[in-house]
């Protein structure tokens, strides 16, 4: 390879890079963690993910809600904001539940409210979606 | 636009936008999130601003604390910790507060502590904060 | 210099820059901050490490925990959880106390249990790591 077209390489696979980190240009991307057994941190989730949808606009930007370990029963049908769920899941808000803490905690997916998504960690998730470039949030 | 001509805007291009996300070379940069109603936790915060001002010497770095949520009452002009709020913005530490959060809890300007100052949603510009490169403290 | 040969020098610079930040390729980072007094955030800090080495592979990830504040008599010899500190350190996580912390709260390296590494500012440190491309967790 000469020199010049390792430049052109380098260049253009870090620009590349960093466009694939970032979405659409405009594009903003945050995961919010619940892990906390606290209802009131569920809510303030919620309403979090709400306004970062008025300010920015909802179709700018990209929310998913992370819930595990003692944080996971947020996600259960039985939650007490489970008719917040539907509205976060009607605007779009990614509802994400931890499979490992389901294991650790013999919770079934049928005990999980209609529509929230899976991963195997819910860490890992968050990890990764930092890596993309997402901006981290833990109310 | 010819080969290398746009190998030298996409580098330069590269070049730019890390350098204007990390701030003049050595300045490092932290949004401290505050978002609970609990004044042993806004003590941390203050604390958590000064060492690093300490560590990294006051003028290497550039600190912000949001309060949003149950966490605006740190910010209030009776609130416990003013004291020391006094003193965060004798050291240069950015305070700011949610204007979400003050509609909401029917709370005015002039409830809070002079020279805060006001952002139309904390939760937003912590997001945006992270994506200029500033690291994100949860205390 | 050249247009050319600044060009080179850019988007090396760069490339190195990022191969720096990210480590080897496919080596995941991530820095667990403990600041609670709390025991069951300290086996959920301990959890989230055990499950990001299960799900991605003990040898395809770094870890550290740093405890801090309210949180650093996780790290001490008389820990409930010290079991479980021994436990990590054998899959090396890297446990990490601050010394700011001890210092104010008259805690010594002697009561720290044995294996834990001490920063000076644990929160200088988290910032650090972040700036360095570690995805932060704060459970």
């Amino acid at each position: 390879m000469k020199r010049r077209d390792f430049v052109f390489f380098t260049g253009l696979s870090v620009f590349a890079g960093r466009a694939l980190a970032q979405g659409k240009p405009g594009k903003q991307r945050v995961v919010i963690q619940v892990s906390d057994n606290d209802p009131a941190k569920w809510a303030l989730a919620l309403s979090n993910a709400r306004n970062v949808q008025t300010d920015l606009g909802k179709e700018n930007v990209e929310i998913e809600i992370v819930a595990y370990g003692p944080g996971l029963a947020m996600m259960k049908a039985e939650s007490p904001v489970a008719g917040r769920l539907a509205a976060a899941l009607d605007a779009n808000v990614g509802l994400i539940a931890c499979e490992n803490t389901m294991q650790n905690t013999k919770i079934e997916k049928g005990d999980i409210y209609g529509g929230v998504k899976f991963v195997r960690a819910g860490v890992t998730h968050i990890m990764k979606r930092q890596g993309e470039g997402w901006a981290y949030l833990r109310p």
